[in-house]
């Protein structure tokens, strides 16, 4: 997003400078506010239906009422109108403003919705030449299925990260690692079994982690909850988001993972990922 | 507050219906944001001095640079301004806005600061006559010590509690009470002793609470955890809040408290609280 970049807001597109919402929004007063990111490669819409329904179940999650708008006409809009060929499409609705500050609210919260997109290169450096990150105890709320605006603790530990030279940051609960700070988290284990953590209210349940395992192929799969231990001597490791789609985790508290570089596995989940949202494998020169 | 009230915003004074901030606001995004609200009675603020130590220390926690702005000068114009005699004064400072969407954000988080005043009786109805609640899980991130606007544990526990015909939710995590939905917990057990639970990251450090306990006089506390089976055979049991001060919980998910009627350890406390800020007690006739 740029200051002069379109942004949609109840009803209306406007320049990003001029949105502007009241500070009695529910989203500001108690962060009853949830949210989705859609990436759009090649100006298409990656995955779109699975996010929209995240969105409504974690609308149901906070008691707002589900949108009434076109949710998938303003997307394509606001990606024609910021000539978005790649990168985001950022969707927040909040329970809206209510009048005085009352933690009940009414019975039925209206919502304010806001969109915005952001131009970023989908497959870039850190596709290629992977992350760092640090470990960092997970101190948020505990219904992370939810996909709140809740995120002190997200920006708290990116926050940390950066101060200690990492870009992410492991999030973990007495050394059981729940995800990345935004992103799912993946192994190859020591002995070359893929693993990701199983679904339950301790972890978004990924969009794009979701599309990895149907694309995985031959390549099996193991749900289980592992230690941070268990990271720190994997072979290979890696994230899964819809920022950053599939990157290669090398190394963790300074800890390298396998030998510091992209591993084989990391390589055949991002080709794989790629060639779904119809990138072209033979112009991406390190895979 | 109503439409009409003066509220401050970022350096200014405005009608409430006229306030406006950018959805680019880190409250908006990420809740990144925290807050104090103070009572006002007769005119004079009650204990300020600790709620603006807290609030420094909450923004500190989410590593907001401390606000710059004469808190206490706002705080009195605002109750000039808007004639408040009695009620409240909410101040919350956010991370503010730094451009584009970005967890990490600027290295230092530069405040947006917006205030409002509320017109409320304190020693009213739920004073005098009690309010019951209904008991829930307490979803809430682990720094409850820091007064963050990440409240929709909160906000959903309210909604839950009068959907049951109940006034709020006492808090608990596996049976262990944290706190209510927005009031520290006491009880007087059935031994007689008046317990409220220690302070950790569990729960608020209330500024009520801890002006309860320095006008305690021959009273005792106890300060240790204590689960929802021992609140059910209590003989009376309390909140301490800025906004409802000291009042009577006289049951839980239906089931009584003592008598079911507000006790004589609460009756004390309310005494010597509304004697602390100033009330004329033999204007109370329940008292």
């Amino acid at each position: 997003m740029s200051e002069t970049d379109w942004i949609y807001l109840n009803g209306e597109y406007l320049p990003a400078r001029d949105a502007r919402i009241s500070p009695f929004d529910r989203g500001f007063l108690f962060a009853q506010s949830v949210y989705e990111v859609t990436s759009v490669y090649a100006g298409k819409l990656i995955d779109f239906e699975p996010h929209m329904a995240r969105l409504e179940r974690s609308l149901a999650g906070v008691e707002i009422a589900a949108s009434e708008v076109d949710l998938a006409g303003i997307h394509q809009e606001l990606i024609v109108r910021n000539g978005l060929r790649e990168g985001l499409v950022y969707v927040q609705v909040s329970a809206g403003e209510h009048g005085p500050r009352d933690f009940y609210g009414p019975e039925t919260l209206a919502p304010t919705v806001f969109m915005f997109v952001a131009h970023r290169e989908l497959i870039g450096d850190v596709a290629r030449d992977g992350l760092t990150a640090i470990s960092q105890e997970d101190t948020r709320w505990k219904r992370r299925d939810y996909k709140t605006t809740q995120l002190v603790s997200q920006s708290l530990a990116y926050r940390a990260a950066r101060r200690a030279g990492a870009t992410t940051a492991i999030m973990h609960e007495e050394g059981m690692i729940t995800e990345a700070a935004s992103a799912n988290l993946w192994m190859v284990a020591a002995d070359g079994t893929l693993i990701t953590r199983h679904l339950s209210s301790a972890l978004l349940p990924g969009i794009t982690r979701a599309r990895v395992q149907a694309i995985l192929g031959d390549i099996e799969v193991e749900e289980r909850a592992f230690s941070l231990d268990e990271l720190r001597s994997a072979r290979e490791a890696f994230t899964s988001s819809t920022g950053a789609m599939i990157a290669p985790l090398l190394a963790v508290d300074g800890h390298l993972i396998g030998n510091g570089e992209p591993g084989p596995i990391t390589r055949r989940v991002q080709s794989a990922y790629y060639d779904f949202i119809g990138a072209d494998l033979r112009a991406i020169s390190w895979l």
